[in-house]
């Protein structure tokens, strides 16, 4: 079902969602927050936007130009209706397209900053074998798999720039593996677990672009507390 | 100066220790508790024992056969001491040798679990010129480096055993590409961080011999509470 909801932490934002996806939200709130812009970041860009929560949300933390490339008709009018709803036109370009295709015609060495919270799951994985198309699509890496999504960020970051990713702890080693041989150095991870005791369930990691050596684990998050609540630090993590 | 130290977690256990080496010792506790003991294992090896704290500890918490390998002559002379002080003369088998010399003269296949708490930094860190020739060999990759611990360790490794390491988070990707290259399957992760909103600074890793894979980042420790106290989490852990 198609509701409009508030987006968690930002009481003036506003986003229409299909109302099954809740978790797939949490992650898309969490990326954009990961996210450190210097000064002199221009242009950001965010593949398989979806509703475009991350772009509008990026918008809110960062004067940047911000593009948003959605592969899929119907949850691009979904995203389109969203930046309308947020009066986010001026900010956000919102392309409909597919990511290779956008990034075949474009220039290289044009974003200092890339987001994507890419589809999770490898094609065979049955997790989600009564989905629409639409959800496969956005779960599995049926139109973008991690070797696409690093050869496209490699082409279209500038030297130093940064991609952001929100994935899962259990397919690390493989992005790891596929941000190398792109020359994309992993230099940042946070780790997110669902309360305490629990093995992490999030991954959200920064790469750069020919980048040094050297990684980071930084402080991790909680996401609920003892009593099933948003921990206070998650909330804070947002704001 | 040598003094004798009851070791943290353990009120009947006590240990010749230098004083200087605090920071190593607790990197040394959570070793051993971080290792998972299936019923079947029966033998297990420490390379780079040290003042032979891992095998000590491991003594108390299994019931196998360890053998700890230590190279210089006078942190050896130690570890025995502290190992006959604690009468466990019958459990541990302690040898002074290098570990490269110990593996050329074994058998393949020999160990279900292998820990080490190796030298940290690369030969060329200055971060300890000062020290003496012994602190050198315990911080420095002088005498054992990542490569010849994983060749070491995928010789004595069992099919299916599990090498344990502590290490510093910053060579977390040379770890599990040098475990990769000898088909140990990189497999459970604890980060280990001093305090709240600090980076992680420890970190312990297991990979299993011919694994498969899929890794998992395991609740994180903090050590060190507000008012500068261990945690309770980490007393509970070594207990």
């Amino acid at each position: 079902m198609i509701k409009i909801n508030y987006v968690l932490g930002y009481e003036n934002l506003k986003i229409y969602q299909d109302s099954d996806w809740f978790n797939f939200s949490l992650d898309s709130i969490l990326l954009p927050n990961f996210v450190r812009v210097k000064p002199t970041v221009h242009k950001i860009l965010d593949i398989g936007s979806g509703n475009a929560i991350i772009p509008i949300i990026l918008s809110k933390k960062f004067s940047c130009s911000i593009t948003g490339v959605e592969i899929q008709k119907e949850i691009y009018n979904l995203g389109l209706k969203s930046i309308e709803l947020n009066q986010l036109e001026n900010c956000i370009s919102f392309i409909n397209d597919d990511i290779k295709e956008f990034a075949r015609k474009m220039e290289s060495d044009v974003y200092d900053v890339i987001t994507c919270n890419p589809p999770y799951f490898k094609i065979g994985d049955n997790s989600s074998i009564n989905c629409s198309v639409e959800k496969s699509i956005a779960r599995h890496e049926i139109s973008l798999n991690l070797e696409t999504l690093l050869s496209v960020s490699r082409k279209l970051l500038k030297n130093g720039g940064s991609l952001y990713l929100v994935h899962r702890p259990e397919r690390f080693l493989e992005i790891v593996d596929e941000m190398r041989k792109n020359n994309i150095e992993p230099k940042r991870v946070k780790l997110v677990y669902p309360r305490k005791e629990k093995d992490a369930n999030i991954l959200l990691i920064e790469g750069i672009k020919n980048g040094k050596a050297g990684l980071i684990f930084e402080d991790p998050l909680y996401v609920y507390d003892d009593n099933n609540q948003y921990t206070e630090e998650i909330m804070k993590y947002f704001s």
